[in-house]
């Protein structure tokens, strides 16, 4: 289907497309960056604020509601643009996983992978598949005897999640959470051990292109009002009858320890190759691994994101690891449109579009 | 009077002048790199310091205490170097208000601003009038029958700053501080609600030479004790009897949630916006909302910063957000040298300095 | 001795070396932006991984075990490539003392001061020598009345590290350390008062070439598991039973409140006084005071580390500091690479090699 629509395309002028959210302006930036006209797919109450980017910004594509991205008319504008989608962490949280994953739009990054990812087992199952440490799963139904974390499915930034210390806590929360519409039924969220270590999430990009793996940043999460909370004295907690909620709103650098590394990588690897033998071609540029690391510096990765994370919002000019790799500003939006470019003159462009 | 004294100016030797503290090198570095000289004006003991910087400085200008700043030697020497004087966050709290919102040298910023700023109840009103949410302020004379964080006056960095869990708690606080003689009365002091989320300071830059808003970073401040008693156990902190405090002695870079920007952006220009209407003709250059984000990410701000707070110091070779609108390693120091620069090109002096 | 080898070397051909790990890649990319030839001194098993970089480095020297850096034939491979070595915060853990100290090839640093770092009652004694603020130490015997953290010997990241609230406690905590095999007596262990008040961590860097000291930049260590145990509700710790375990995995950015500069250059200043003094030539390049700030900014510094730490790696492309004394991305690894590049251009070389 693709290969169809990139018969019809211009590849001089092939275009930078992504939802106006999430890390569009990293990505409009690091196109401009790469000589790539952008559009900004975005909903008509964000135009203004988008617009004060314009120099980042050729097209503005204007929808009333996101899912209206798969509409006839705007699919047509799109191919007249030469378009090329970059989904990142929103894309189908927005648009709908129909839409997301049918679009006849070529995508950069590996199409298949959205399905995994809009279900927190297949994920997991993923992850295990890759042999890369995870924490343990329960259902519903198992004997809980130590902490756990119950997450809500789908990709809104920890919103619901829970830390529960028995099964009774487990249905209470969960039970809360029906009534309060964030889920239908128990099975949609996911009950995982609750590791005792830091939080650390790992910035990769695979490049079919150069067939190599960078590592691009790295970086914690900012969740209100969990990292709020530790800075209210105790009695106050009591008072208040606060209770830990994991919603992320920022995010903060962070490098590792170098001897860490290696095994940063060797899981970013396994998870490259596991993605070839069972969703082939495998992943296509940006992923994140997102862990938990122990006292004993074991990782345990609870979650990833097969696209461009949030987190990379810090680097808009290279991170401390993309100059390692490149002697030039760095950012991961920059290095998707880097990507392309290199495929364009490699006359391989279908190497990195699905 | 500013006028007149501008008519004497030699405009192609303008040389900007700040006071050897807070985010001074940070404002040398960016002066020079807009082609101006520098001035720093510093007190005696820390001169030492600053001569470690004089690649950045251009002139000293030493004073035995910070308030000699208005005798009319220093005066003259400012005028005879053609200074504009940079305020930053110590301005007023080294030089005293009456000196500070008097000099007879131009001053790059919203002179008006500083009255304002200098009283925590008329700050709370100009947010409030510029329908910016903020938290719930109360009088010593309330009920209060939640958490508080009670505030004292002046830029002090956070110290003398408790939460409390009701008025008892309140008043008891107040007395140990008039004790300790850090106010003198318990009506110096603000009485905040206490928010639970996470702590965001957004830092922006207004332009009246091109019309336009910019936001040029974020970050979170470092506070002792309260960020380092978080790391102790429990048991530790009641053996210690250690309550939080909350003084600033540095920050850590942070960027946000894409989809909150639209949000930010919007309370930087109401900001903006009322200070046009009730303090003509508004702010200009540097300011900072001080917010606390709620997991609905909901924003409430419960401070601001009239001029360039010291969060900007983290980006001094440019931030993530300054790279989005400027191609080219942008501070806020830099960045009003260069609109210093344009209003000089442009003939509009007159509107940046006041 | 030093002098023998450096009269044979070709001062045209310096190649850089240093052990695969801890700072490596950031020694390496700084001495590739000074043009230098690199050097990797790798254990076999991680080969692969530096493989990934050697865009950076001209030679990999292998090794099956880090203790056989002082082979006779590996010496004379470094030495037939005119190296330098470059130690870091792992080199004398991973090389042991011995061969650190005596290794036949000119080092980049203060040789001596391995010694002093080897043992933590000589650090604590030099930064007093010094007239730094530091914290009080305890002995075994001593009345121990308030809480104390308690720290093993060697660079292990803060592994076994514990907090005790008296001396029964802290005598549980070295048993079970015995036991555990971090150490063989207790006298090995440190006891040093638990400061409250939060860390900060300074990185400077003294050339011999210029005669300066100049402070390059901060971070805060992210260690597990106590910067996790903080996300998580006290009610969930005491059911785990976590207590805090201090192992360094990472770092956070951090610049510092400006009129804490003065102090932390004064600081600094007599660290290199003292050294010059008991040390001679005293410290060359790289070293890192370890503080804590309480809230009345009064700073003790707990540790320091004569040589390049980890902190350094967020600054690959140069600091907030950094860039106030360098118009150019200056990390430290690549100031290291500066200051042999001056040396060598002012035939001063053997100021800046022990």
């Amino acid at each position: 289907m693709i290969s169809n629509i990139l018969s019809k395309y211009d590849f001089g002028k092939i275009s930078i497309a992504t939802l106006a959210s999430h890390s569009s302006l990293q990505i409009f930036h690091g196109a401009k960056a790469e000589g790539f006209s952008t559009i900004a797919i975005v909903v008509r109450d964000r135009l203004w604020f988008y617009e004060h980017f314009r120099h980042l910004i050729d097209y503005f594509i204007v929808l009333d509601r996101w899912s209206d991205l798969c509409r006839e008319d705007i699919i047509n504008k799109l191919i007249s643009l030469n378009a090329v989608i970059v989904p990142h962490g929103s894309y189908v949280e927005y648009v709908g996983l129909d839409c997301a994953e049918n679009i006849p739009i070529p995508i950069f990054g590996l199409r298949k992978l959205f399905r995994v990812e809009a279900n927190q087992w297949a994920k997991m199952s993923l992850l295990q598949k890759a042999e890369i440490p995870t924490p343990r799963i329960y259902t519903i139904n198992d004997y809980i005897d130590k902490p756990v974390i119950v997450k809500m499915p789908g990709a809104k930034g920890g919103k619901g999640y829970f830390i529960a210390r028995n099964r009774d806590e487990v249905i209470n929360g969960l039970r809360k959470r029906v009534e309060e519409g964030l889920i239908k039924s128990f099975e949609e969220a996911m009950i995982q051990e609750y590791l005792v270590g830091v939080t650390a999430y790992y910035h990769y990009f695979y490049s079919p292109i150069l067939n190599r793996l960078e590592i691009l940043g790295a970086d914690i999460r900012y969740e209100t009002n969990v990292d709020g909370l530790r800075r209210a004295p105790q009695d106050v907690l009591v008072e208040i009858g606060a209770e830990p909620t994991f919603v992320v709103v920022g995010n903060i650098p962070l490098v590792l320890r170098e001897s860490l590394l290696p095994k940063v990588l060797e899981f970013g690897m396994k998870f490259v190759e596991e993605t070839k033998k069972s969703l082939p071609p495998g992943v296509i540029g940006p992923f994140c691994l997102e862990s938990i690391i122990d006292d004993n510096m074991n990782i345990k990765v609870f979650e990833f994101s097969g696209r461009i994370v949030a987190g990379t919002n810090l680097y808009v000019n290279g991170s401390p690891y993309s100059y390692l790799y490149w002697n030039e500003p760095m950012s991961t939006g920059r290095r998707i449109a880097r990507e392309i470019r290199l495929a364009l003159e490699r006359n391989a462009i279908e190497k990195v579009l699905t």
